[in-house]
């Protein structure tokens, strides 16, 4: 992992101390824009060009009956990002961010496709309530999916790397994994995802502690957990994170799936962890254990719970702001105000 | 008070049941673009040219030491605002809002300057702990001063109000005014303002608990409240919000000062609320009793406590999203995609 410039991080909070407002009063854009001046080695950091990959994939979990929308819908979301439909699309617009989506494992091929990367790895895991979600060459290519996508956004001059996630029933692969790592209970973390009801809400629990069960012995490091109980989707996030952090560039880590991708990565290689932002509260529960793992707090809490990077993607023009300020402002010098008493 | 329109806001919530996503998904940034449908009256509401006037005025009461900063910091922060470096114009500037600063009653008079607008009614208000801050001709000139601003933004096309406020120790004032009209002890509610320390924090509530047992037979309207231990800004922001409403303009409401004027105008028109945002959850206790008392929740919780309307600007980019997002996302027909189960 790269190392963040802790120099220049107290360069940006001595900034921040003179700019013409009390110490402090900015909150979190204060902090966020001493950490980006940390990862970019400037005390003024500029967000100029984020790129946001939504990853794809299907799963083999989906087949127990645990989310509320069919694994068709998978498929069909990916041909609504490619023309333009879907949420993260229209902030990727708004915000003046480069777009693409990769399909790492959806059931059916739907390639080829405008903004559509195809790298496919398999026709979606393997159900984890019955065998490993994945093989370990899938894990492999899953990964190297990710990292191709980082390298992808650094050709193109990306800033900001934002990863997001397609998947119907990939908020049970995530609070499986997140469930293990943390060593939380299932009935703690679990949520409606889409909006199961709450009979399918005990379902889902029943069948994510019975998968936990079953791999328990297997999942003796976080690649094993990921490999066991993941997805080919969070897979390639967690390989775009690492790659992140090894070329040094920022992430804003979205919802509950992004989470555990983070979460996995940074299992692996806790250096990461100055490269990220969390861009939002996410209504699932899980996405909280892992906040408190990282000892890491969000940007927003906007109530959202649709995944796509779309929280993540919405805190980038507070993350501009955040940096326009740290630049813009006036100190108390320039501006002859005078200091608290 | 203009009524908003309830048809539109149902054909709005109807929209986002059919958008690519499952229902509620998008948490609050559904709810601002159907207040906003309400609002504009039409089922794709735009913000497209905000507007943000800052109420400046002194208050006698920081002859008391209710303050970190000297009083002369309002004048300093006035030729600040003029000359764009404080925060807000910061981010008027990134979000393309119109901006001016309005002199109600600075000390001394510093006009005139760039994009000051000079409406004196006082060099500043009485100290309230010795006799009420404003005499009634004070109070309604200080509303007109905030009508007047409102009618400025309206001539001007814009779509959305934010008013904000700059004075020295008006955290105290604000502070005493929720205390009065939500009748909860001030010890609850006191904060540090720009930052005073243990000491002058527990000064400042022995100050207010005084100044509200001084006045106590006078308070007994949201008008008097207001007249007793408000401030000429404070006034003049309760004037704006209340022409906002009668002309049908949206609000985003700042911090704690900001939500004083606001608890003090919805108090005197409770059918002002439909016309009120709430941009972001400050670190003074004494707001989240007005969001108590209004039954609002704010957009974003930044750990902010600057004010100068600078936590209600912070929420123009996520209120144009909400937008966008409601306008130009595919509908589950559109794009072909399967509903839930």
């Amino acid at each position: 992992m790269k190392p963040i410039n802790l120099e220049m991080m107290q360069c940006a909070q001595q900034r921040q101390n003179t700019l013409t407002k009390p110490p402090g009063s900015l909150g979190q854009l204060e902090h966020i824009a001493i950490q980006l001046a940390g990862c970019q080695g400037v005390v003024c950091p500029q967000i100029k060009s984020p790129w946001i990959s939504v990853f794809a994939a299907d799963h083999g979990i989906a087949d127990e009956g645990v989310s509320a929308f069919p694994a068709v819908v998978t498929q069909e979301m990916v041909k609504n990002f490619s023309a333009s439909g879907a949420a993260i699309t229209v902030i990727a617009q708004q915000e003046k961010a480069a777009f693409e989506v990769v399909d790492v494992g959806v059931l059916n091929d739907v390639s080829p496709l405008p903004n559509l990367i195809s790298n496919r790895v398999a026709a979606g895991s393997f159900n984890f309530a019955k065998q490993p979600a994945m093989t370990d060459a899938m894990l492999r290519s899953a990964l190297q999916v990710g990292k191709m996508a980082v390298d992808r956004a650094l050709n193109a001059g990306a800033d900001l790397f934002i990863g997001g996630e397609m998947g119907i029933a990939n908020t049970s692969a995530a609070t499986a994994i997140i469930s293990q790592i943390c060593q939380q209970p299932i009935a703690d973390l679990v949520g409606r995802g889409t909006g199961v009801n709450d009979q399918q809400l005990q379902h889902k629990q029943t069948v994510l502690e019975a998968a936990l069960l079953l791999h328990q012995a297997e999942m003796d490091s976080p690649e094993a957990v990921l490999r066991c109980v993941g997805g080919l989707e969070i897979a390639a996030l967690t390989g775009a994170y690492l790659e992140c952090g090894r070329v040094g560039l920022p992430i804003v880590v979205d919802g509950v799936i992004s989470c555990a991708a983070a979460l996995v990565a940074y299992e692996m290689q806790p250096q990461l962890k100055p490269w990220m932002l969390f861009g939002h509260q996410s209504v699932e529960p899980a996405q909280k254990a892992v906040f408190k793992q990282l000892e890491v707090t969000p940007i927003m809490d906007l109530e959202m719970r649709l995944g796509e990077g779309s929280g993540a993607a919405m805190a980038i023009p507070i993350i501009r702001l955040a940096c326009a300020l740290h630049a813009n402002m006036a100190t108390f010098e320039e501006a002859n105000v005078s200091d608290a008493n």
